[in-house]
């Protein structure tokens, strides 16, 4: 219990140190947080050949085998296991080359960025913790005129899983996906769904 | 290599499994395929206190214990580790209670789905799997009038992040996050915004 009290601290410490570096534009803060290709050595990943082995019509039931061994999987997998990350209203980007570069992206249009979390839960199982929180968002991109300090600032509510992993270098993100919300939920009785 | 491969496999047979469910409206195939409390009884959960813990400023950096021990996370702890969900638009749910209840207001309120799922991507490390793919969803409400046989189909452009863990029953779902692509990205220079 106390070992797992401590992984939960210390997943919780990994969460917030990752949005501090969001909030100091510092890319390679946020770089250094991410798993490398060292860290999931022992990890194996397959990656579907398009409109393959992912169509969930019950025909593909049928055959096990079905976007595995015989669509590509044996090339894809060479590719090695990897990160990923959606940004709110993004479709998936994976890799660090892809992840880290939306990043630099993300810095370099955001003059200014506060992340007020709430509602943070951390559950460790084994060698992996998820996080769910919700990012409380203040941001400014550049100054629209000359002489003005920043953009207009835009708040902005979302919420995020983050997904960790042990390393020998202490927890690092696996998966990061935070999305807009829209709409109130059915979450308790009273909410209203979403249209 | 030929072990994980099988994992893979089966991580992604599990992932489609739960697509089938979902199109054919089966709650208790849904239910089945997330973990249950049994599942989880070697994970620790930590529920921050409400504006507690997560928030990133860096005036927390200084205290690591801020948030931990000392706010509440023992009683938090006690609620146990717990699976969590994030429909398109929707806030986090967490829970089996919150996360089955949504699942069975989403069936009451959907007459036909078909999940056509592409880029899915499987990466497996030690007992935990990442799924992530696109959702193409086909829907309709029930029918407004009497005599229809469907409410109008909608289309819409979702991805997700599923974790599973691996259990005895085989793998199950620890987090599904589901959120709506709004907007092109520039991940890639030759990609079409999805707008």
């Amino acid at each position: 219990m106390t070992h797992a009290r401590t992984d939960v601290e210390q997943v919780e410490l990994a969460n917030t140190a990752f949005y501090e570096a969001l909030e100091r534009g510092d890319f390679d803060g946020v770089s250094d947080l991410w798993l490398d290709a060292a860290d999931l050595a022992d990890a194996e990943t397959y990656t579907g050949a398009p409109d393959a082995g992912g169509d969930a019509d019950a025909d593909d039931e049928a055959d096990p085998d079905d976007g595995g061994e015989g669509q590509g999987g044996a090339d894809a997998a060479a590719e090695g296991p990897a990160i990923s990350c959606v940004h709110p209203g993004w479709p998936v980007l994976t890799g660090r080359g892809e992840v880290l570069r939306s990043y630099a992206l993300i810095m370099a249009n955001t003059e200014y960025i506060q992340f007020f979390l709430t509602d943070l839960r951390v559950s460790v199982a084994g060698d992996t913790a998820l996080v769910t929180c919700t990012e409380n968002i203040l941001s400014g991109g550049p100054a629209p005129q000359e002489g003005d300090e920043l953009g207009p600032l835009v708040g902005q509510l979302v919420v995020a899983t983050n997904v960790f992993r042990r390393t020998c270098d202490g927890w690092k993100l696996w998966s990061h996906h935070a999305s807009p919300v829209l709409a109130e939920t059915g979450d308790d009785e009273d909410d209203e769904p979403p249209a």
